[in-house]
């Protein structure tokens, strides 16, 4: 029996998993810190009150349980021995024959750890509840303050980053003040609310063509949302962000900006690229260690000179592509190269636009959106997840409505403190 | 105009406001520190991942946005003046000139606070997904140890106090160990999972008629829920409980025993019962402030020699008495006596199972199991939660499943810390 260890559930882990699943001669364990694996295309829609954390999670055990040659572990793994072929995670230390490592990546602040607190990112159920916690309370803040400078402050907010997801985040923050809140308040008109999406480039979404991208920028602005080109942030603090001379005095920033791979990466004594990604070969698997893969956002693949996009469909395939190279080398077949097939880009503004870009066809608007809609439903994990989210976003529709505006905190404890959330409440 | 002031967005205050909302001659402000009203009969189902947080709770504003005279502001009142006739709020002052207390209830443990670290109740969104998150993570961790007596350990959940509350919530626990988690584990046996419910009485249930109680009892133990009647709880820690001479070791104790009122109380210089509650005369006013009332579990309301029990229909109740009340005095018409009209009640045990006690009817099994899934859908608050609620149930009862076991930590930064929650991980 071979002995397969996949670090990491996300999307390539899974599809390795998946892809070794019930295949005779293989034991597969799969480590997770997490026990969910989470559809982080979605997140944003947790971060602005649209879906709840558990629609768009599923356990990773659950997801896996019919495979009867699969084990899932929650735990954390914290260095792995290369010449050992050990992985050594917090609870146990295992053994391997194969090891898929598929980590993922975590929000990069160019080197300002500090600056997280005060800017969230959407990597997380955890992140993306922070976020929403943010958003609905600088609102409900707004509307007791009677200071109108305050509630200008209150009532900005700037996200940090011109990809997908600050796009994804910033429409629907613009779409949430115009339409969702605009009559629940009484005292504060939300349509006020200010959203500056921060772009240090020369344009956003620069992964797509810039006809289609200057749509996308269109449709924002028609959603409230301003965005900024050209502007890079130089700090960034409880009050606000600075950029080059010019402070935004802002209750919520929010972090969509550079990513960098999993730090686990930096245990393995391999180079790595300036994000802290391993090189990998053109099977996929480590120089000197043909038994290692490192897939998704976690590696650095190079295809016609540049290297792939930490997109989902980048990491199933490497994920299917590792299992399936397993599979051959057992059954004595030669290893293959690893080709990703680009199947397209998406990306939604608001709540009925979108741009989306398949081979040579160039999209913007409903056509998109539904396009973006069928994909995000179609890849969705789990059945019961994506008949619960086609009901909410039915629902949401039809009446504008979010259906989590919850302000959740931190602290379950009621006695002792008054204010779970004090601490971290923006502004105060 | 008068100036109606309720403290509090749960059953109590939001049946208040909605009876004067549109009244003419009213301007009425609802202040609540969380910007949600929770629908806490069902919370339970929370805590066992049956539903998302989102599901059971609604934006105040929201749920009173047609109302034109009234505003709805989160903050906290920390003090009532009820000479000046001023309440204090973490961020201003009010004055009125009629006040309607609705602040609830918390758990009481009974003079030893420290315990509420050790054994959580179900009180918040929080407190129910700290709940989740410690049974869930329960068992992930005995499926990674292989020491025996460390898994009995965490396989073992000890839930305290045989009201409703605890009898749901154990008999949660007890079909999901049986039912949803079975297949998912392959090291362990969710079904050896051991929950016990601790009663200091007679017997459990003990609002409910002996025979329905015992036949509770008897749905319970085939669920594998143990039932120790009898036993006081004399010692909470991180480890388990102690019942007088006897320890039961267990990673996951849960409190579902005394309640007192709201601590704010404590600020008005009135009498106040055992349970912290005032005391409130026929109209629900305090003793010579009748423009002040306190409902729910906030008061003490004592009706054929028994103080009322604190339910939602009492809460409802009387915050519909006090708002007509208010309106009877402004259109010159003398005060009444309240009188609780009792339309009985219900426990439910597991996914099919109820006891029910309407009049003179007393049901159990199936046939009350469906009043109370009738009676929680018809009351539970905005129509797009009840769809999904129906709908998620729907799914859960045909597949066993349950949508929401997520464990999701504490701390939303990913720097820094690997292991969100490792802190509060029971045992470890």
């Amino acid at each position: 029996m071979a002995r397969v260890l996949i670090v990491g559930g996300g999307f390539g882990g899974l599809a390795a998993a998946k892809a070794l699943g019930n295949a005779p001669g293989f034991n597969v364990t799969l480590l997770d810190r997490r026990n969910h694996h989470l559809f982080q295309p979605l997140l944003y829609q947790v971060a602005t009150a649209g879906l709840s954390p558990a629609d768009i999670a599923a356990p990773i055990r659950s997801i896996l349980s019919d495979f009867k040659n699969i084990e899932v572990l929650e735990g954390e793994v914290t260095a792995v021995h290369l010449d050992q072929r050990e992985v050594v995670a917090d609870f146990a230390n295992f053994t391997y024959d194969y090891l898929i490592l598929a980590c993922g990546s975590l929000h990069s602040y160019f080197g300002h750890d500090e600056w997280e607190e005060h800017a969230p990112g959407l990597k997380s159920i955890e992140g993306a509840t922070e976020i929403r916690r943010r958003i609905l309370s600088s609102f409900e803040e707004a509307e007791r303050t009677e200071d109108l400078q305050k509630r200008r402050y209150l009532l900005t907010f700037v996200v940090v980053g011109g990809g997908p997801t600050g796009v994804e985040l910033a429409g629907a923050i613009g779409e949430m003040s115009r339409f969702t809140l605009s009559r629940d308040f009484k005292r504060i008109d939300p349509k006020l609310a200010r959203v500056i999406l921060v772009e240090s480039g020369e344009r956003i979404l620069s992964s797509f063509p810039a006809k289609l991208a200057s749509r996308a920028a269109r449709d924002l602005e028609s959603l409230g949302v301003q965005v900024w080109r050209h502007c890079e942030v130089t700090c960034v603090d409880a009050r606000g962000v600075q950029i080059g001379n010019e402070r935004i005095e802002a209750a919520t920033v929010l972090w969509a900006a550079g990513v960098r791979a999993a730090s686990l990466n930096q245990t393995l004594g391999v180079t790595l690229d300036r994000n802290g990604r391993v090189i990998v070969g053109a099977d996929l698997s480590l120089e000197g260690h043909p038994e290692v893969f490192a897939i998704g956002d976690q590696c650095r693949f190079e295809q016609t000179g540049k290297p792939l996009p930490g997109v989902a469909q980048v990491a199933m395939q490497q994920g299917r592509f590792a299992a399936r190279t397993i599979r051959d080398e057992l059954a004595g077949r030669p290893r293959k190269k690893f080709h990703y097939v680009d199947k397209g880009q998406l990306a939604t503004i608001g709540r009925s636009r979108a741009i989306a870009e398949v081979g040579k066809l160039q999209l913007g608007g409903f056509v998109a959106w539904m396009i973006w809609l069928f994909v995000h439903i179609y890849f969705l994990t789990g059945f019961k997840n994506r008949l619960l989210v086609v009901f909410q976003w039915g629902l949401s529709y039809l009446t504008y409505g979010r259906g989590a505006r919850l302000i959740v905190g931190r602290d379950w404890r009621i006695t002792g403190s008054h204010h779970p959330d004090e601490l971290s409440k923006p502004g105060s």
